[in-house]
């Protein structure tokens, strides 16, 4: 192989290198992984297919605005009207050519390195679900034949791939970390506080990759990791076009992975992890609690290892009590199995985690699973499809007790999944500034625990980011 | 990231490991890029599709009978009938369970590992060329529409880029040597001494991964390269299913990609060599030569940089005189603007490489062509489409000058072509069997100067290796 | 090269991981500079030399105390004192055997890589400068003969070189950090600031390696480093076996040496740095402080080209006002040719190193001086030779102007000396003990300036660590 | 740590590229080891030392030599005699400034990165043995005093340590292979054999670096582990000045060092290597092979493991037949327990290797000794003193059976060692010219058994390179 170029042939000038300020920068990739075909490039550039382009001008000014605690979308994309984003080819391969991006992506003119990677997994991400492999893929996911889904099922598989985060020969070590973006400051020292535990012990971490809970752990496994001299700590994050922009990524993120839609996320979540962490969180949080709860109990994942820990600082132990509750109300006694509760110690909980880890990677072995995707998860076919936001959709949710257990928790799953949309994701949030809030409806004793649940969440802070007084997008009708 | 296991899981048996003995194995990758889902496990496992996982079986047979020097496939399938390979999922990834596979890729039970990277780089292409969508590509690519045409102009990135082959940010150093598998020792010492000098500068070297001349200058450059302490140097050999028996890829070769067919074989080469050297060959490498310069002479190529340089030893000199005299009779004297013939000097021609990779590199940068694909090289579409070989369509070919100069060269490469499937892939040799030699028709003086070429490769023994009497599988009908 | 075996073949156990708990542990090398000879083991085990051992002990158990902050060396030697730590050769390189040491160091019985590599590095440091070589080398220095002189000169470097410090072909990168270990928040805060700023830059940090202004700027620059994907941050720490337990370097530190005594541990700071920060400290700071300007208004360095800021935050700006005018009023008006005050801005800071670096380079190539080693700065002789802290040495000191420039400054960075050990170091605490403070003699003007200094710094909490109220080591006798 | 400087800033010019031209250029080396100190560049540029100098330029000129194969030093320094060597101090390490050095070390102006490395061990090498430490270390090894034989047992180490040889974790793998120069075809062709099933089983080969059978191996292993994609295999050539002329280090040798002298270089070879093959040579290899045998029949070796194979094809294996009688008849029947005697079987002989270094891995652990050196190994103290030869000496040799046979052994391997000298070292070679041959007495059944063993080496042609007749510089006087 004859010798490298030298690196850095990026060119850029800014004004000043604080907020608000911009800057206009031609930035090429640090790895390998970003070879586009012509036809790749004339994709994304193309005048012609507008919304694919808006979609990744969006998902690109989300990473750069990498320092702002803003979380409503709106506000940042009216922020920087003017950013445009091309993409060009060169000698060393393509380049993303930026104008009037937000400055504090930017050091003395050169973009930060860790915002680059961001740029680049954007922009992988979207290449690959606009590609002509996923579309029909993701076409005949929407029907129900069962052969269609088989031949969908490894789409998830297909994208992590892509995105080099699969790797073969490491031993169980991903810690998966759910909890709210809106916490308190004695729950984010708590999560890091864990992280930290984790990180002396070599755990990697994946989170949303948003703000609080999703990026204390990560916070305290850095330092872990760096007492440790472990230079390859793996911080994942897995966010969605719809979110990214409300929960910026953080800038610890070294593997930023943009799943197509929640439920890709969720399954992404669950069969990438060798263990799960839930700190405090909202509705969000409820949401994957129930995603993975009902398919942990669906009964074809008897033989599944996988170690779940609820845990939050004594401030906060009335959280979980709620949250178990709420569970034993809606799902049975039996939902207990699945998760254990730890107040208030973090090495414990890393300890649980270490040993669950081992575990976990005899179970693999000897199911002949593979450490690195755990394809013997079977996720309800329900929980898979796309639930697609709607007042219809919402309304129709058959909410009560007179159904198998696991066809509950997917329909709870969705009311929680409606929420978030409604709180944070654009589409829904106009169709609730139009119609009016989500309305959902059911047996009384569901819609009472429920409605238990999300007032306290409301009065705890847990529903938004940004101190303004909360607003419902949903009402509950018995 | 959590420890790695230690990587040698492999379990292994045999008897003895000289050729003819066989070995039971079960063998895991190397890296990281043979990531399969299920659906592709279990698409090349498939009973169903009996085809596929022949082609499967045969072109891994081919790279573990790594010692041979037979070069017709029948023999090799002939001699390891039971022979019999299966993907299995396991926890660190997949493994390829060998039963009855040829002894001599073992040591003491163990695997070679260049050969194990060599049955892992056929199981990564025939998974993607027997995906749904590049099955999608090349059907579009069979009609004339020439939207379908720009649709599938990037099929032969997307495999070389599946490959791992592209690497952005290394300055032009890539030189494809083509050349006969049958030389003689001198020609091969030849190969090997420029071979050496390229090495010594630091090129890298392609070939179509054969013996003789695709073996020589890579065992040339392995030297030169270690002397440089170069640890990097590139050995990629380029095949194809129906050639890979015959010409298993010789042990040097680092990268191997198998393209599914003689053209994106072709493709492949021009679009990734930085610079091309022809030795000595026979009807093969004719028909590369007239691939490439059919397409050099294409005007819209006229900006287009890449040197080319014919070169033998001093006892082989007459080789690239009548080459030379061949192609100045049927493409006319401007030919010659595209090639230089340097006789027996090895340190002059990998000079003129080195020199010419320099003006490569300011061309492309110039262009904003990629180093590490010549995207702006523009293949005339005849050139790219796959030549069905067939008495019939070997009869149709039209050789005279009474048509374009492009033209006639894409009908002549047509015509090399298919003596090279007559001489040594199974289909076509099936035909020959069938139903007698081809017939080829057309203007006397290009048929005289084919015929004089012809016997010359007959009389040097650059026909077929083994030393056999050449019995010709084509009949000149002017 | 064969295989290498799994590293950790550490054995250990804990009672319990939090501080005052102790464990017992095995703990090899992770690199590969630790090899020692059969001599090397026996002269650090030897019961026979019990200083030597005891020193290495001692340092050890410094280095394992790493969650501590007491900063009185007895203390923490009497919170272990059954400590005991050992060297064993075995089959992969030596082991050291560590009882009774405190459980802080470990994780779930394994110890910290961090603290692991600290302890090799005093290993490593101590064998170096109880060698043969090393003895006879600080014999000659003692004399005066200006050959010896010459032959010593390159003790300091061949400490470093021993430690893999030196790094050739890299571009001057590395700013060296002053300041105090005792500093409240606000100063504490602006010393990350700074050291992000310089992170985001790509600069290498170093220093004394304790608290405060020693960890600050590392602490920022990690994060720096982090945002830009920087894994090969460097994180020098220089101290002294006198200084190791008071001051145990903080975990951040990659690069731990132990210099033999203060006077290298100078040298050593003005030859590796490119850059020199100073931030708010106490008499530590002012010694390090004289020896630079008593060595760079050496007229030997006219060309010395080393950018120096003393930087502060707006709260402490008085600080260097202090220090300026003591300057001034002491080494003249032109000392300030050699410094710059900057206050409260981080970036500006940063931006003044950075181009500062660029003129070292220059300079460096102009005058064929290693980038990795000043080699052309000249330190006055009796800035280098060891001054041995006593009542007598003390009070022998000529504090007037009536003296050279140079000569003062030699004589005010001895003052400063004696006191830092006054305070900080066993050997001069314990004549403080038998026979009260040091006598300072000179003239009115310089004690003066003296005893405003060293007031505020009593005032301000500048002398020690600990909180208790400060009894000064020393008498200003006009 | 700041960005690295594009490495090669090396300037050159040369007439032809050919050997017999001449080149100037200035180089730096590749790694990080040669730091040296001012006092150390001037110790060897330096006018005053005359004799060290024109040892390194001797040294110099031997390994820039390197494609030649010419065998007598003076030649070589003939050739060259304006060749001009000198070190410079440059802002990214020292540089080497060479005037009208051989011109086949240079491809195009630019220093071969091989040749480059071997440069540079020769300068580390130098700089160690002529430093202080080393010259009174063996100021002492010279006296008698058995506590300064204990101060100086470290030497060897020492040496090899500082030239980065020691690797620690790293199992079992190296062979050292013995034999001669001056082989021929058939036997080169063995070795290579040979090296190839070494390479193939991971083994690293260690070889006193010159032509013959100490090239083939390490040319047979670069194919073994080129086939197993191992990038790691050692070449290890331990040399010595006396011998680096007369037998260049071939190119294969990626870890060169000089050793002192032959006592040293011997010592090294048994101390490094986990298994040792001896090939069939002339006097060197005698001398090897009575340093090896009267080392491991010291009964304090009672526990040592380290296999020893004796090997040859089958049309040389009267070789070993006549070693093995020479031996028996002197040293008596129980030395056969030390080696095992394999005709012309290449894989056996690996095999042999491979199971004997899973032993010395074991014995190592067993016993606690090093993997990287075998400390535990007693060489007697007369093997290790330095053998000054000169006419007195070899005639005071004791060669007769009334002694302890280690002593015998002694005497035996400085007469063999007196006879290479002879033959090829400069010094020696002088004492010849001026009084004529050495002689030696003893009794007359040994100096049978040397006479017929001695008269079959010169008739074998394994005396010396060159093809001119052999004057023997010994008599052996009854």
């Amino acid at each position: 192989m004859s010798e490298l170029e030298t690196r850095n042939t990026d060119t850029g000038s800014c004004e000043e290198t604080s907020c608000f300020d911009t800057c206009n920068a031609s930035v090429g990739p640090r790895g390998t992984m970003e070879l586009l075909s012509q036809e790749e490039v004339s994709r994304l550039n193309g005048a012609q297919d507008g919304e694919l382009y808006e979609l990744f001008r969006r998902c690109a000014l989300a990473v750069l605005n990498c320092d702002d605690s803003i979380d409503e979308a709106s506000v940042i994309f009216d922020r920087y009207p003017h950013f445009n984003i091309e993409i060009r080819q060169r000698a060393r391969g393509v380049k993303l050519v930026l104008s009037n991006a937000p400055g504090c992506a930017f050091v003395d003119g050169q973009i930060l390195d860790g915002v680059r990677d961001h740029l680049f997994a954007v922009l992988r991400d979207i290449v690959f679900v606009s590609s002509e492999y996923y579309e029909q893929a993701i076409r005949r996911q929407q029907t129900t034949d069962p052969e269609d889904e088989r031949a969908v099922s490894n789409l998830v598989f297909n994208i992590l791939r892509n995105a080099g985060l699969l790797l073969p020969r490491v031993l169980p070590s991903l810690v998966v970390c759910w909890g709210g973006h809106s916490i308190n400051r004695d729950e984010y020292q708590y999560c890091k506080d864990v992280g930290y535990q984790l990180g002396l012990r070599g755990h990697d971490i994946c989170t949303g990759c948003g703000p609080g809970a999703m990026k204390g752990p990560m916070k305290g496994a850095t330092i872990g990791h760096a007492k440790q001299r472990n230079m390859r700590g793996r911080y994942i994050g897995l966010t969605e076009p719809a979110i990214v922009a409300a929960e910026s990524p953080n800038p610890i993120v070294n593997s930023l992975v943009i799943m197509p839609d929640i439920e890709k996320r969720l399954e992404a979540f669950v069969r990438l992890g060798h263990g799960i962490i839930v700190f405090p969180g909202g509705v969000g949080t409820l949401e994957e609690i129930l995603f993975l709860l009902g398919t942990l109990m669906d009964e074809a994942n008897a033989e599944i290892c996988l170690p779940v820990v609820f845990t939050a600082s004594a401030s906060s132990r009335a959280y979980f009590d709620a949250v178990d509750q709420f569970l034993v109300s809606t799902l049975g006694e039996q939902v207990r199995r699945y998760y254990e509760i730890i107040v208030d110690d973090p090495v414990t909980v890393a300890r649980v985690m270490r040993e669950g880890m081992a575990r976990v990677g005899a179970n693999r072995r000897e199911s002949r699973d593979a450490y690195y995707y755990n394809w013997s998860l079977r996720i309800p076919a329900e929980m898979k499809r796309t639930f697609d936001v709607s007042h219809e959709s919402m309304a129709g949710l058959d909410l009560n007790r007179e159904q198998a257990v696991a066809q509950l928790a997917v329909n709870l799953r969705r009311a929680f999944s409606g929420i978030v949309a409604g709180n944070v994701k654009e589409p829904a949030m106009k169709l609730i500034r139009a119609h009016g809030p989500f309305r959902l409806q059911g047996e009384p004793e569901i819609l009472r625990a429920m409605d238990g649940l999300l007032r306290s969440f409301v009065t705890e802070g847990r529903m938004k980011l940004g101190g303004k007084p909360y607003n419902p997008c949903y009402e509950l009708v018995s």
